[in-house]
Parts: C-alpha cells; structure tokens; sequence
C-alpha cells in the first residue's frame, strides 16, 4: 500500500478522475434529476436513478446548480450545462424563497415550500450558485442576489435575536459549520464575482476556527463549543465530525494556496488534517468514521461508526492538497490510502453513480442514490478539484 | 427452535424475567443515576454505570419515577423504591417545567432548562409518574396534576394551533404516537386514579389507529399519515417502525384484556402484531429492524437495519400476550424467537444492564448504557408485564 506516487499514477489518476466526473457522475443526475415538467431538480433517486420522492431539496438544488455553472465556467462552455444551471436557478428564484427573503429548505414538486428550516445553509448554497451563474451568464443581476444572499447569511449568523436557538441560555453553543461555510461560500463569491472584499470576513472565520475550534490539549478540531469556544463536556460538545473538520482543513489549505502558498495557512490546515485524520481513519477497516467522542466515550448518534459517501471524498481532497503544499510522501501515502478504500466501496459498477451509507465495514447499508442530503456535489466536486490538482502537479513537474 | 411453552419453560421464564428486573435492571439504575447533591437522576452512563454526561432526560426521568412508584404499587412495598420514587417527583416538580406550564426536555445537572421540543411527551410520561405516584402515597394532590398534565397532553395535541408543525400546510402530517401514547397514559391514569372517565378517549384513540393508521393494501400499520389517513407517497410516508407498531399492538391487546378479552380488540391487535411482524422480523439475522419502507424502497434514516434495544422487548410483550389472548402456538413460537434473540445479544453479562444498540447482525455498535433516549423503562416494563403474564398463564393452568 505504500506506493509512490509516481508520475504514471498521477496521470492515470488524473484521467480517472475527468472520466468518473464526466461520464459517470453528471450523466446520471442530468439524466435522471431534471424535473422538465414542473421545473428544479428530484434528487431523491434510487439505485437505478428512479425518482423515490418527488419533494426538491434545496440545499442540493443550489449545490448542483453551483456545479453546473462551474463546470460550464472551468471545464468546458458546454450549453448543456448552461442551460441546466439557468433550469436550477429559474426554480431557485422561483420557488424556493419565502416572503420574509429567507429561503425554503424543501419544497414540493410543484414548488410549494415544504419545510423551513432556523439555519441559513439554502441561503448559502444559493449564494454560490448565483455567483457561479453569474459569471457564466455574465449577467450582473445574479451577481446582486449573490452578495445579498451571502448578507443575509452573515447577518443571521452574526445577529443573536435572528435565529432562535434549538437550546436555551443555559447552554450556548456555535458550530463549526457556520465559518467553514462562511470561508468556502466567501472563496466562491470572491472568485466569481472577482471581489477582494470578502477576504476580511475569510480572515475572520479562519481566526475563529483557530481560536475557537482548534482543542490543543486533545489534538482536536471541536464540531460545537461554547461561544467563545468554551469545551462543553456533555455528548453534543464532546462529538467530533472528522470528515466536517477535514473538510474545513482543505477549505483552509486552499486560501493558503490562493495566497502564495501561505505558510501559517499551510500550518494551520496541515494540522487540522494531522489531528482528525488520527481519530477519524478507521484503522480496523479503513474509511473515515462518522462521529467520535474526543474523550473516547461512547457516542450518542446512532450512525457514528457507518462510513458516508462525503467525508470520504473531503479526505482525498484535504490529503491531496497537503502533499502537494508540502511535498510530504506520508500525505501521498494517506491520500492512495482513502482513494484507493473510496474508490474500491463506493461507486456502482451497475446502475452508475456511487452508494451513500455503507456500514462500517464497507458493506452496503442502503443503495439509496439521492435524497435531501445526498445529490450531486461532494462527488463531483472532489473529482473536480482532485483533477486540477493533479493537472497542477504533473504542470510543475514539466516546467 | 420450535419449542413449545411447556409449563416447565413458562416457569422457568417467569423466573427470569423476576430476576432480570429485580436483581439486574433495578440496581444498575438505582445503583448510578440518583444524583443525591442537585435532585433526579442522570441517566447518561457508560457501559460500567459511570456518568458520562451529567444533563437530565425529562422523559427519562418521568418513566423511572413511575417504573419505581409502580414496582411500589404492584410488586412490593419497599420503601427504597418509595423514596427513590420521591426524589424523582420532587425533582419533575421543581425543575421541569417551565412558566407557561409545559415541560422541558432536557435540563442540566443543577435543573437549568436545557431543551425544551414542542411536542408534549415530557409531560405524558410525567402524567404516568404522578398517576403511579399518588396511588402509592395516596396523596390526590398527584392525582390532580397526573389529570392536568393529561389533559394538557391531549389539549395541545388536538388544537391544531397550539403546537407549530416542522412542515408547512403542504405538507399535513400526524404520527401515530399521539393515539398510542394517548392510549398508554390513559390506561394508566384510569389504573391509578380509579376513573373510568378515560376509557372514552381510549376508544377515541383507538379507533383512529384503526381509521387512519392501519394500511389494508400495504398490510401495514403506517407510522405518519396525512390528517385523515391520507397516504403520503414520501419517504417519511413510507417510513415504517415496526417495533413502534407492535408496541401500540400490545397496548391495544391489554385494552383487549382488560375489556375481558374483547374480540374484536383482540383482532385489531393482532392484525397489527401480524402485519408488523411480517415486516419487522429479520428473516436474515433474527431480532426487529428499525425501519422498514412500505413499498420496499430504500428508507433515509441512516440507523434503519439497526437493532435497538426497546423494539425487542415491545415484541416480546405483543407475541406474550398474543399468545396468552389466541392460545394460538405461532405466537407462542414469535414469542420464543424474539425472547431467544434479545436475551442472546442484549443483556451485559460483565457490567450488568443490557446495550442498546447493535448492529444489524448483533454486535454491539454503541455500550452506551443510558441517555437521554434510554434509560429504566422499555426493559423492566418489559420484565414486569412479562412476569405478570406468565404468571397469569400459570395460574389459569392452576385453577
């Protein structure tokens, strides 16, 4: 298992890579997700592809917009694409805001609202599709409703009396949710949009994670602290999420690279990766765990040990990312490790796309394609950014 | 394994159940989760009985106080059972309720409140509590708000204003714990407070179980349905709980018994025992699944091919007292399977107690012992009903 990552792999990685987003993973949800009658997308697929649930999340509706906007941006103008983002944004405009501005979190297949959630996540997957989309239309209209939904985002997060919380005063807490979306959603707007501004509030969030988040007598990234970080010793505040936390360690490496490479960037990612990828890796059967108790304890979620289809995929990003900012052979060793135990549990060699919920040992728990949670993003989105990172690597080594 | 009951076997068991509640459940609960200093109990114990997370189930702490006031009431006068009985009143009413006379969820280890949810459970198990309670004491004082707490239960559950829905007016739902809770509580309060009075909500209840619960084309008793039994083709509309069916099951069949074996309660119940069953039962691995979709198609909930503690042991009482109620010897069998099964992979023979949570095959995901959701109650309810019935079925062979 400890091969090298020689020259040959990258490349037939690389194309691996291109192929799996581009004749696997898109085909199957455009394919079979795009509502023509009644507009939006049905993510709610089965094995086969079939609609199982007519309802239209509208977290994976902003999500898979984003996508096609941004392959249609950084891939090729190809006006399939384009028009399917237009067909994702019509129903997002359309659809999947309520009166007060903020937006639906599911909704019918006729468009009415389902369910409304506190949290402002529509309101950010929204905000980088409008961008993606704006810069792929060049229509500034979009460019508008991006910053105002990222606004908004901002607003409800920073302003207590906006969202009620789901505990009382006698127990605040912050998830880590809110700056790692807030970093990654300011990257897509700052980029799309071509707006410096955003930097001061990644600059923020990033301080906040390291202030707040980082746990440096448990060598741990904290899913949910108190508000200035405080360690709550009960299940919720002991809970750690290891491939959330990776995740937001790729979020970080990549403003290191946006920044020339940054040095304290590159260190503060590298060792969010280093801590979680300790308590996360299962030794036993390979894969990234769901949950675990930063005291060892038992935890309370029920699907703590299954291993899901997403903090896979942010593994093989974040491990990726750091062998190529640091050149360190043990990250080219870890990140052949999650590609290779990804690549071999998830994708369906039958009916395409990949499986979402395995058991801890690999097995199949559901073959479940699509729901409100899972639809096409995590995956597409490695394969994409895996695939320019590796076209980075092999670049460098021809100069 | 098709072994009949032999009176051999009926005595054996009934034994065991009596040892089981009274020399393993009980002290492990009395044993850990009183908390002399601050009042009530903690219930979040790791496998060997040590707190693990010092906050305070609401629901938990009604159903321990009744299980105690009823072991009180039905098994033995002892006054440790009295006392620990107190304690837990004495903390329901100090701490968990809020200023507009509803109940909290969770509080903290001091009686902060923590949580507080919007639907009303906090306050039947409450209701239960205080019912079992004034019976053992004989104080109507308890009696009188065992009565408020019931009739707040059923005013918020049958205004449709009072309670906020999660979903939207597109989306009507109603679940069937309200009627089998509504059932349950009253049963016991008519029990406790000697008041026939609530027999005609049981009937009530009953019947909407049988209106808008009972699926004649899927042979299935549906868990969530429109407002008047409407069938949502969702994948929360399909979602089945087979364990949570049979539970109503039972509750219906004891209504059956105490009704002098009305018949056609005893179809109704059984119906639903069959039905569930069918659905439920593990061919593969033994034991009752968690979740189930009504046409076969892949559920959502990440935990759905667990196998958690309580479903077992409510189908250990439904096949009992299906058997006790038919004489017919397939549930006798159904009886043997599940009774076999759980005792085989729950029970803790190291530490005492038993695990609540195993993987589809058995072993064990979780040694978690208590938490907010798992505490004294399914188990010795299980053990005390029983023990009770055997015991009904020895004496019936007797005379």
């Amino acid at each position: 298992m400890n091969r090298n990552l020689t020259k040959d792999r990258i490349f037939e990685l690389s194309a691996l890579y291109r192929e799996e987003l581009l004749h696997n993973i898109l085909p199957f949800w455009l394919d079979n997700s795009i509502d023509l009658k009644d507009g939006g997308f049905t993510f709610c697929l089965d094995r086969k592809g079939n609609v199982i649930d007519t309802d239209k999340g509208v977290w994976q509706t902003g999500r898979f917009t984003w996508l096609l906007a941004t392959l249609y941006n950084d891939v090729e103008q190809k006006q399939e694409w384009l028009e399917a983002a237009r067909h994702g944004i019509k129903f997002l405009e359309n659809y999947c805001f309520d009166a007060d501005g903020r937006m639906f979190f599911i909704v019918d297949k006729k468009g009415n609202s389902v369910r409304k959630r506190r949290y402002l996540f529509s309101e950010s997957f929204a905000a980088i599709a409008f961008a993606a989309y704006s810069k792929a239309t060049g229509d500034q209209k979009y460019a508008v409703r991006a910053v105002e939904l990222f606004k908004q985002f901002f607003r409800y997060n920073t302003t207590p009396s906006l969202i009620i919380p789901k505990y009382t005063e006698h127990r605040k807490m912050k998830g880590m949710g809110v700056p790692m979306i807030g970093i990654v959603t300011a990257q897509e707007l700052r980029k799309n949009l071509v707006d410096d501004s955003f930097t001061k509030l990644i600059d923020q969030w990033i301080d906040e994670i390291k202030q707040d988040f980082l746990h440096h007598e448990y060598n741990a990234v904290m899913e949910t602290v108190g508000p200035n970080g405080e360690f709550l010793d009960h299940f919720d505040g002991r809970t750690l999420n290891p491939g959330h936390a990776i995740e937001g360690a790729w979020f970080i490496l990549q403003e290191a690279k946006i920044r020339n490479n940054d040095p304290e960037l590159i260190k503060l990612g590298i060792k969010m990766l280093d801590w979680m990828w300790e308590i996360g890796w299962d030794k036993k059967f390979g894969g990234i765990l769901y949950f675990s108790d930063v005291k060892g304890l038992p935890v309370q979620e029920y699907w703590h040990d299954m291993k899901f289809w997403w903090p896979q995929n942010e593994a093989i990003i974040a491990t990726l990312m750091a062998y190529q900012l640091t050149g360190d052979e043990k990250y080219a060793h870890w990140y052949q490790l999650i590609h290779d135990w990804t690549f071999s549990h998830f994708p369906d060699k039958e009916f395409g796309e990949w499986f979402g919920y395995l058991h801890r040992d690999g097995s199949i728990s559901s073959d479940l394609k699509g729901n409100i949670w899972k639809g096409p993003f995590h995956i597409p989105r490695m394969l994409l950014n895996c695939w320019k990172i590796l076209t980075e690597i092999q670049t460098s080594e021809i100069k």
